[in-house]
């Protein structure tokens, strides 16, 4: 790592189970790290291996050169970036914010005008891959922005990410993961589906993963998810009331493109139903249950109300 | 190979693309093979490769000691099954059928029943892989029926799939089968709207593949057919038509156990809407083309009606 990328000093916004994984990566790459989130004590070990505690967005804000957030949901990443004590008012030009919340791409687009107007460079960076993927370093990031903010960003994500690609312009990032999680949208209903018709028609979910994963069902919603609803592990994972935004922005941009997508207004009517019925803390992979009600009356094995 | 088992002489029904790689895998294995299918054109590379040619099933019937079936509608199956010019009618005690083609759980069990009144074994056994499989002897074989004919049609499955395995008794197999039908309904659904929405939103469709393709969207579905979508290759593959018989099995068979399958029931709807604007012939990622015309007007690069 070159001494001039390491001069930058790095502000890191939400400490959720993926922010603090990759907070940490940032860190122990030899970067100076600046934190901020609304729980503090999520931040606590991040603190002990160095990084430097702050109140309010605006106090990171004035002291780093690159600040990155991953929050929860769009109204979060919009007071984070354009409120009084938000990001944008605070930094000094010359920076550069990267938002790697799963947001909406209008936003995106929205945040890097007001940026740009102070002289400040953003892009958005969602990212796939799960805890999992934050913790061993192995996301995928989807970049939407200008190349010279991605050049000046790409060693930061390739500390937290193997899979990288700036897509296009503001939004571009967003849209990519919009894209992902449609296909995944319909993919974990037909999972979730063929294995309720599957444990109805009595057959051993485990042989018939074992016979069908390798085929042309297979992939990760079939081989990973598909398991834990044999198993019937329900912990997520990617949380059911995450999905249920995603999909959300999704189906609310689809129809401003004048799209219609019934598999995934079916998918997101599904996971509501789900969700109704105590499932928002689930992993995506409980809506098998909203299928096995219907021969068993099991319910969800989590249950919550965020 | 043991002598025992290429003393068995096969009977071969069917000769469609699947159909004749796999029974010239058989032959090629060094078994005495026999054959019939409507068209005898399509014989032609077996019967000059060693295979014998005959008029009817009841002849091939009567000089097989095990007959694999390759058709395409369950009223074909019901025909070479149980017509009077048939299998099981013509057939000798002792022998073995085992019917290949994508069917009803309910005749296969109606095929072992009356077959087992002649004291001849009858298997259910599907496969999943395609043309690519069943040329290179790769496909997933899904069995339904009794231990003991397993074991004695192992051998021949052996030169024909890679992924083999008895998931019960007579009709386990084609529900294996329709499992993986689900999942594919509602996987390439996700796929098409996915990388429709992709492109209508000015996104390059190769790049956004090349971030994804790795993650939890990942599979066969995405990286194979969403592929042949970007680039506008609408060609079977796994024919549309084929794929509206197997969604209407799965979904006639979901109702019976009560089942709601709301998935399963857009994809129907979706490829039922693209069929009648002539899209029967297509590739199933030809669905994409359902999508983009939303945006464009841009019809099925193939019709035909079957």
């Amino acid at each position: 790592m070159s001494s001039a990328v390491q001069a930058e000093r790095i502000g890191f916004i939400g400490l959720g189970i993926m922010g603090q994984s990759m907070a940490g990566h940032i860190l122990a790459a030899g970067y100076e790290v600046h934190v901020f989130s609304r729980t503090k004590e999520k931040a606590e070990a991040l603190l002990e291996a160095g990084a430097v505690w702050h109140d309010t967005p605006a106090s990171l804000a004035r002291v780093c050169t690159i600040v990155i957030t991953m929050v929860g949901y769009p109204h979060d990443v919009e007071a984070v970036y354009l409120g009084d004590d938000g990001l944008v008012p605070n930094m000094a030009p010359g920076g550069l914010v990267i938002d790697m919340t799963t947001s909406q791409p209008a936003l995106a687009r929205r945040i890097h005008a007001q940026a740009a107007e102070r002289g400040i460079a953003a892009l958005d960076a969602p990212v796939s891959g799960g805890d999992v993927g934050a913790r061993n370093a192995t996301l995928a990031i989807m970049v939407g922005g200008d190349e010279a903010a991605y050049l000046r960003a790409l060693p930061l994500f390739q500390v937290m990410g193997k899979s990288i690609a700036l897509l296009g312009g503001a939004g571009a990032g967003q849209h990519t993961k919009m894209v992902n999680q449609i296909v995944i949208a319909g993919t974990i209903v037909g999972v979730a589906e063929a294995l309720s018709y599957g444990a109805h028609a009595g057959l051993d979910l485990e042989k018939v993963l074992g016979v069908i994963g390798g085929g042309a069902a297979g992939g990760f919603q079939l081989n990973v998810l598909g398991k834990r609803m044999s198993e019937g592990d329900f912990a997520p994972g990617f949380f059911v009331h995450h999905f249920l935004k995603d999909m959300g922005i999704a189906a609310s941009e689809a129809e401003a493109m004048g799209l219609d997508l019934r598999g995934l207004q079916t998918a997101l009517h599904q996971f509501g139903r789900f969700a109704e019925q105590g499932g928002r803390e689930c992993g995506t992979q409980g809506i098998f249950t909203l299928y096995q009600q219907q021969g068993q009356g099991a319910g969800p094995s989590a249950d919550g109300d965020e």
